[in-house]
Formats: structure tokens, sequence, C-alpha cells
């Protein structure tokens, strides 16, 4: 069913009034009057209209009825990525989005082969990658779009990242303890950090750095994933095991 | 570390026996004579070699250790995914191999948007897919490079993935089973099958016919996963319960 987003000012009186925007898109759709569709208020609730026309002759959407969104998990999933080449963010945001992480966040590292010279550059990238995201969450019936921010030093993203109940730092290093078992003993967590590196991995500095400051280090397993692989990998584990997949 | 693949006929009195296109390779990452590097017999044993030349100054490797492969898990995991568009069905090869599949085949399927002409098509596509499942082994650290097949119909497809002792139809209509505790209640099974639909999902046909021919039906929750998603949320799952991740 066709999903949209919009803000809950947008409902009321048991009507989704739509923008040009989504009018426009449900034209593309060639939804006609009478069909439903879902909207959601980004804020957990799903509302399944039927299609009609108001007395200025303008398309909306006839409430009739409001339920919790399906798609939201019970367990608060942030993703930590490290900035990466050519399209790979994008890749993770649209992939994590789908499994159903919380937010996102992009971070620069030591061996990142890519920079974000400017807030100009950061801004741009992060209005690409917050439309990504929107475009997922549409997509695979989320409840809430979710948020993708940069956070403008390694450190500051392990500050942001620590906070988390369980702050998980996927290190390719670590021999000794496994996500599964690093999840398990704490699978009542209602907030888990997934931090993952670049192309190149954490410098050893870097990992000092996320170990003195709150994060547990762990392994997935012998095999070296794509820097890409890593952060969809960390999502599924904290889902599955927390009995949202 | 450099890692190749060789075959076990070209391992023999303490050496290494690199092909044209492996000595080269071995200039283009500049090693040096004395460095280290890894060959693997794709058989799930290791050699690690030291750069030498031999008494025609060809270069080879000096095997200095021997050891099982890290990379293998102890399960086996076939990957079923539908053929997709564009370079989807590439993504899911990558992805699988680096995180443990198997082998991985690809079939048709009623709502594929592309299809395999001919014979001809069938083995470019085939040889494409060989030649990204041996990247990623490499890069991953594999003790095997996984096959790529394609099955000539989706029936084929059934047949074959039915015969894992835990062969798994990811179906979005499913609502009871969800994959993790599909996995739990057999985890000492030894091949999983993870068999996965086109961008249209599979048609009710299709899934009945799984069903009435051994598969069993699970979920990955309630979000809508990408075709190329759902694989490797599949992969992950399954090593992740069966101690492999």
């Amino acid at each position: 069913m066709a999903r949209f987003f919009i803000s809950a000012s947008n409902l009321f009186g048991g009507v989704a009034y739509l923008s040009a925007a989504e009018r426009e898109h449900i034209k593309v759709l060639r939804l006609r009057q009478g069909e439903v569709f879902t909207v959601c208020d980004g804020s957990g609730t799903d509302y399944t209209c039927e299609l009609s026309k108001n007395e200025d002759g303008e398309l909306v959407g006839r409430i009739i009825e409001k339920a919790p969104s399906k798609g939201e998990p019970s367990v608060d999933v942030t993703v930590y990525a490290a900035l990466a080449k050519g399209d790979k963010n994008e890749t993770v945001i649209q992939k994590c989005v789908e499994l159903g992480a919380h937010s996102i966040v992009i971070f620069p590292s030591a061996r990142c082969i890519v920079k974000l010279e400017n807030d100009a550059a950061i801004l741009k990238k992060t209005d690409r990658w917050q439309k990504i995201a929107l475009e997922a969450a549409k997509q695979c019936g989320r409840g809430i779009i979710p948020v993708v921010k940069y956070a403008t030093s390694f450190e500051l993203a392990v500050d942001m990242a620590a906070k988390a109940e369980l702050p998980l730092f996927l290190y390719e290093n670590e021999s000794k303890l496994g996500i599964h078992d690093a999840i398990i003993a704490k699978k009542d967590a209602k907030t888990i950090s997934i931090f993952t590196g670049p192309e190149g991995g954490f410098d050893d500095s870097e990992a000092l750095y996320a170990m003195d400051n709150g994060m547990t280090s762990v392994t997935l397993g012998p095999r070296i994933l794509r820097c890409e692989t890593a952060p969809m990998c960390g999502v599924t584990a904290a889902m599955l095991l927390t009995g949202n997949l």
C-alpha cells in the first residue's frame, strides 16, 4: 500500500491534508478516489485513508483507521558508520533503515579516504542522506523517519555512541567477545550503538579512545567484512537477538 | 595480508607455484622478496608463504606455515536469490560470500523483471557472478570459493533448496514463524537454505509450491526488506544463531 509521511499538524477532523508534492505523487501512482493508502505521522502512528476530494475539489485522505505503526522495533539502534567512498554510506543508510535502525550518524575517521571539507559539503551530504532515509522508511513501512546526522569528529561520535546502554564498537582486532554474546548479556538494553569503521579499519589510537570512553569492543567473526557490510550485519544481530526480527 | 586461491596441484615440495596472472597481481601489490602472503587451496587450508625466486628466476611462494582456514563456518548456508534488476544479484553475492555463505543459486521467479533469455546469457552472467564470489572470498579471508549457479526454473531451485536440513523460505506473507525461532528450533542443522524472492515478492502459487515441496516459510519481521537486503539478513541470522558470528 502507498505510504506517506505527513506532519501531525496536517491531520485533523478525520482528514489527512496532503501537500502539493504528495498529491502529485498520488497522481503518479494512479490512485483513484475511493482507493486506500497509508499516512504516517512520523511518530509511530499509521492512518489508513481513503482518497477523496474536499469541498474545494482538492485531493485529501479521509481517515478510516488509526493504529500504531507495525514497523517500529522495541529497541533503539543507532548506527555510527565512518565516512566512506562512493555511495557506500548511502547503501548503509538505506539498508539500516529497512532493518529497523532508529537513527544513523556518519563520522570522519583517521583512515577515511574521503573528507567533507566544509559546512556546505556537510549540509549537501546530510540532505542527500536524509532523503535516502525517507525513501527507505516509506518503502519498508517504518513508523518514523530515521534521522541521519554527521558528527564532525571521531571523538564526538564516540561520546554520542557511548551514551547507549549497549555501546558496541565493531573492531576487527577484537578476538574474544563476539557480538552475539555481547547482546545476549544485555538483551534488555533499550538503546544500542553499532559503531563501524572505514575501508581501512580503525586506527589503534581510535580503538583505544573508544575503549577508554565507554565503548565495548566486539568481533563479527573471522571473516573481514567490508565497511558497508558490517553495519547491516550489526543491526540485523541487534534486531534478531532482541526479538525484533 | 594478500591472499590467493591456487589449485592444490600447484602446491608441492614446500613451494606454491603461481600462475602468470598471480605473479602479475603480486607485482601490482608491490610485494617484495621475503614478504609474506597467503595462498589457499580452496578446500579449507591456508598456506603462509614467503615470496622468493626459484632457480629459473620465477616468483614462487616458499611455504612457511600450513593451517586450516579461519574463515569457514561450521554450517553450510546456501543462498537462493531470485534474479533481479541491475547489479542487485552482484551485491547479494558479494555480501553473502563475506557473511560466510557456502554457495549461491540464482533462479527465475514469476515476478522477476529481468530474464536470462538463453544459454549464452546464463553463461555470461554466471561467469561474472563467479568472479565476484572469488574476489569477495579473497578479500574477506574465506577458505573456499563459494560456487555461484543458475537454476533454470523456480521449481528446480525449490527442489535443490528443500534438500537442506533447514530449508527456509523467506516470505513476506508469513506472519507466524520468525527466522529466529525457526533456526533456534533446529540449531544443529549442518545445511541451511535461505530462499528469497524478487523485487515484487513471490507469487502465491510459488509460495504454495515451496510449502508443498518441503520448504519452511519464515518472516523477517514487520518491515518489508528489499530483495537484496533479505538474503544478507538471512545469512547473518543463520551464522549468528549457529555460533558462526
